[in-house]
Formats: structure tokens, sequence, C-alpha cells
């Protein structure tokens, strides 16, 4: 049986051809970039080569990236560094309900420290709201941090205008955006948009785990939060991952690539998913509306089900999905997304997360229907007994 | 010409097996370890066998190592990560003058945090002294860092002895060491000898850039540094790097064979290197007694020579080496190493640092000598000019 891969919001499959590149650098490019002598420099400039492509993509230039050793390190380098930078200006931050624990967690951890937090709520659809923004804005707010694509439900915030706004308006704060999710699968242009931080992923984009970027609008002073050898002009010390790098670098060229060629594939697949599983469910419930959301990822509830059962069950039929957000140790409670968007246990409880990349095909997601009606009839089956 | 890599105490080539452990992972583990479905548990596998293997090389249990984004991550994380937890107990921390920049910046940020910081001098051989230790340690002492061996020179401290005097002295700080250097080369076992934490590099052991672990002694508690989705234990939040845990698992297995087999080859090369150095060049000067110091390194100082010159010109005969430590930036001046000796300018100045590895060979040392006598002739016929 062909194995469905509809878990790519935890993670990507790595593309042959980042694989490539990553072995060739593993065997022929192992100098250190700190090195003065020539395997240093090739080394060296494989970072650049990297930083290009990243570059590209975002639409900056190659000095605005930092490399990180993932997405959680970007998160918190962009909130924390910024609000150590900014403590004698101001100690007040904003940020959303449903961001990522990885920056929910390093506010949490300012907030130990006396800083000040407002917590934006969200819609139904899990869409904040910007005279809410406007309204919290303080003469003291140092940061506004706010995710573009959810993680759970693919919920989109209005980044451009929330960045237009932020421009416009007195104080500037800081603008950081988590785009883990959206980079590559939706435009995102920190430079036009009024963003001053923007954090990346690797392996969210068919590149290895263990390697992220941080965009860092130019003028933008943060404070590092690792501290040594003062590499990547001292906002990140540490020897640079360099075939995460060069990983990372091709997954983004990859990205740039079908995000400009492919942009509605991920839309077409959605279209057919939802409707599929709305015919053969009528009671499933979509989380979050299908205009609001992103194209590649789904959060559909079954009333009365359990989602971990589900996805056990699915598993047996060669599908991997999610009960939620993977990004997590595995004992968290029900998601603190969806209680934000206000939805009762029952859906809470029932609810499974579906996420395609563009290496899903329609043929995918043809077999995968009817493995799910196949699945969700049999656990009836077995609950009702 | 064949190239001859002198440069190993500033990464190491990635070993055959370490590469193919890799490949094998990218390929068909991509998994996110946090993911509840078998893709999820396998890579989960992953990251308890390569536990397994580093804790077989120090002797300690898999549920003491923590995997980190390299050594600047690990030694951050314990000593910030002690500091931030202790801080009600004591603000008091010793380390050395020479330790690796990862360390002396991260007490530089508990300084400005109103932390005070001993620095231990050493002795011309790179070495501090137990009783002026003992003499520093007061009862707000909290933490003890002090390398292994050093990064520059290859002097290796007492640690059995410093664990055996901590574990029996009153207040009992927490025990810090970089073993970045010393890790699969020497000896080193944290639990026989009374180290609490230890540091770790994946690049130093023929494993990728990006990778790293920090030895957590069983009872011993540190405050995370990365704040997120609470993966290991929440002690290191952000999803792990497989490949690079795969790697660092694959190059420590190799290294603890290779530590109980191979344990004089080094030591040979040395001999026969310092040997054939000082018989060409009878007033270069070994700087660290040749007792004193780890066998795959020698910090060797040219008087009238310039080391970064001397670097370049080996460089034009194949031969890679470093002017002291190439984990840090570029740019820095006189190495706060030999410095803290005792050495004076003229020897500072024409130091270069030559670090083996279980990969060299004796061939390689035998063809070494003479390109470097050559080259030493040849700039100092050119700088008489």
């Amino acid at each position: 049986m062909k194995e469905i891969y509809l878990d790519n919001a935890a993670t990507t499959p790595v593309l042959p051809q980042v694989v490539e590149a990553i072995i060739d650098c593993l065997k022929n490019d192992y100098g250190n970039p700190s090195s003065m002598h020539r395997l240093g420099i090739q080394a060296e400039k494989r970072v650049r080569e990297a930083k290009g492509r990243l570059s590209s993509l975002l639409r900056c230039t190659e000095d605005e990236i930092i490399f990180t050793s993932g997405g959680t390190e970007a998160n918190n380098m962009a909130v924390l560094g910024t609000a150590y930078d900014k403590k004698r200006r101001g100690r007040h931050c904003i940020t959303t309900e449903i961001e990522h624990p990885s920056v929910l967690q390093a506010f949490a951890h300012l907030e130990e420290q006396g800083y000040e937090v407002s917590y934006l709520p969200v819609d139904q659809n899990g869409v904040i709201s910007l005279d809410h923004l406007k309204s919290l804005i303080r003469p003291d707010t140092i940061l506004v941090s706010i995710m573009h694509v959810n993680n759970e439900t693919g919920s989109i915030q209005p980044i451009r205008q929330i960045g237009a706004m932020l421009k416009a308006g007195p104080g500037k704060p800081v603008f950081h955006v988590d785009a883990i999710q959206s980079l590559g699968k939706l435009p995102v242009y920190p430079a036009q948009w009024g963003i001053d931080l923007l954090s990346a992923s690797g392996h969210k984009i068919h590149a290895p785990k263990g390697i992220g970027a941080l965009y860092i609008r130019r003028g933008v002073r943060i404070q590092p939060i690792l501290f040594g050898g003062n590499q990547q002009g001292g906002i990140r010390s540490g020897t640079e991952n360099i075939p995460g790098i060069v990983g990372m670098g091709e997954g983004a060229k990859w990205m740039a690539e079908r995000l400009a060629e492919e942009g509605g594939c991920l839309a077409q697949l959605k279209s057919r998913l939802l409707q599929g599983i709305l015919q053969a469910f009528p009671d499933a419930v979509i989380n979050g509306s299908a205009d609001a959301c992103a194209s590649h990822i789904i959060n559909v509830g079954f009333p009365g089900l359990r989602g971990e059962i589900l996805l056990h069950a699915l598993e047996e039929e060669g599908v991997y999905v999610s009960t939620g957000s993977a990004c997590s140790s595995r004992d968290k409670r029900f998601s603190h997304v969806l209680k934000a968007m206000g939805l009762n246990d029952r859906i809470l409880e029932g609810s499974i997360r579906l996420s395609t990349s563009y290496l899903t095909t329609m043929q995918d997601i043809e077999e995968f229907l009817p493995r799910l009606t196949r699945t969700v009839q049999r656990i009836e089956r077995f609950t009702r007994r």
C-alpha cells in the first residue's frame, strides 16, 4: 500500500537535490568558515550562496539573513533579542493567543522578568482584528510578534496591513513575523511589507532539521542570545552548520521556483480534500474558514471521534496525519489554537490536521479520501460495540 | 601534491560512515520525533540510538545526554542555565582565563547581570593550580567551569582531581567541563570523575557541524535557555536535528573504538612532529610543555615570523594549519590563551597550531616536515630582502 504523507506542517521530506548538496558538502567542504585557509574560505562561500538563495525567496539582501539552529531559536532570538535590546525604551510587547510555543514560551520568559505582554485574541476563523491590535499599541510598546500562517489551522494573519499600520503609526515597535509555515507557500516579502524580523525553518521547506534562519532588516538591532566566537557578525555565535545551511539554501531555491510556477496547485489539492471530506462526512467541521486559511493546512473536526484514535487508525492505512502541532512535546492537552478560536471540546477532541506540500499529488488525495472514509467507519463501528 | 590537514582542532573531516548514516536518515527517516505516528517514533528511535553511542563513550546513561546545536550552545546552556537556576543560592562562579569564547562570553553576560566571576590564571604550561582553585571557593560559589583540553595549546587541566576536590568540599558547586577538544581523544568519564555538566561538539569528532551535546548528571538541574515545545524533557526546545544527531552518534562510536585501540597513535605523531620541528628549527618554542598537553594539539612559536604569513605560505604547500582558535571570528587579536601563559609578543605573533586526528598518518607527518622547513626558509628569505 502506497504511503500518503499528509503531515507536512510537522516536517517535510528532504528533497533529493538537497540530499545531494549535503553529501557534496559533507564530503568536500568540511572546513570551518572561521579558518583563514582555503577550506575555511570555501565553507564561507557556501554560507554566502545559501544566503543568496534565501534572500531571493524573501526578496531581501544577503546580509539580512542570519542562520540559526531552527525555527525555535529564530523565534527566541527575535522575541528575546528585541526585548533585551529595547528594554530601556519600553517593556510592553504584543503577540497573539495562537502563536507557536517557541514564541509564546519566549514571551512567558519575558513576563517572568517584568515585561508586560498583551495577547491578541482571534475570531472563529483564527484571525486577529487590526483595530484591536491598533488599540493595544502604547508608547512603551517595543515589539509586535504575529505569525503569518498558523501551524495548526493554516489561518492567515493580515501581515502586510499590520506592517503598513505599524510603520505609519507612532513609536514604530519592531515587527516580528513567524513565517515558518508560510515560507515558500505564500508570498512574504519582509522588505516591502514592513517586517523587521522574520523566522524561517529548514525542515518545513524540504531541507533537514536543525537549521533555520532569521531575517533581520538592515538597521534593526537585537541582542544575541548565544555568546561566543562572534560568528555571523556577532549576532549568532557558534560554528555555522554548513551542511544544514547548504540544504536550506537548496530548499529555498526549490520553494521559490514552485511558488512562482505552481501557486495554484496547493489550492486545488485543498479544494478536492474539502469537497471529498464534506461529501463523505456532512457533519465534519472545518476549523477556520477556507478563505482565511492557507492552502496547505486543513484542520478538520469529526464530532464524536477522538483525533488520536483517528490518527493511529489512519496510520494502519498508510496515512500520516497529525492531531495538531507536532512541534511540541507529545503530552500536550487540547490545542491552545483551537481553544482560542472558541471551538467546543467535542470538536477539539475530534480534530486532525491534514497538511500537504508541493510533493503531494492529486493522486495522493484521491487515494486518501476512500481510506479516510473506511477508517472513520471502522472506528465508528468499533466505538458503537 | 597531497593535501595535509593539520587543523583538526578547528574541525574534522566527516567520516564516510557518518556520511552514509546521514544520507540514510535524510532519505528514510524524515519524520518529526514529536509526531505520534510511525515516522515520528522512528525518528525518536534514531535519537535514542545516538544517545546510547554517546553515553557509551562517556560511560554515562542515555537520559543524561541532551543534544544541542553545537559546542557553543552546550557551553552557554551549562554556564547560563546553571547560573539562572542557582541564583538564589549564590552568584559567584569560577572559571579560567583560557576558556573558549563560548564559556568566557557567557560569563561576561552573567557579569552584566550582577554575577561575580573569578578567573583562574594558568602557569607557563597553561595549567591551573588546584590550591588556587580551592582558595577561590566560597559559600556562594554555585558553578566551577573548567575546560579539559585547551583548543589552542592542548594543555590539560586536572579534571579528575578537581572533581574529587569539589565533591569532597563544602557547598558542592556545580562542576562544568568543556570537553569539546578532549572527547574521544582522552578518557573523560563524568559519572566517575565528579563532573556534573560536560559539553561536546559533533564536528570535532568527525560528525557534521551544527550538532553538539551536553551531559547533565542525573539530579543536576539547569534552566533552559531556549523556550518552546519542550522537546528533550523541556531542557532544550526545538525539533531535534535528527541527521546531525545520527551523525554525532556514529562519530562517537568510532571515537570510542579508536580511543580503546589506538590511544598511543596520536602520541607517536606528536613525538615525531616535535622532534622534526625542533631539529629543523632549534629556536622554535613549544607553547605549553609536552607533558602537560594533549597529543593531538601542538602550539609552536617561530620567533621573528608572523603566524598568519606562515599559515598562508603553508597553504601554498597544501598544508592546512591555524594561527590559534578557528572557533571565533577571524578578526581577533593576540590569543588570550597564549597571553595568559605569559608568552611575549614575539612568540605570540609567530605561533601556529598543528592539530591531528585519528585520520592523520605518520606519512602525513613525514611529508609535512620538509614542507614546513621549505616554507619557513622561503619566508625568511623573503623577509630579509
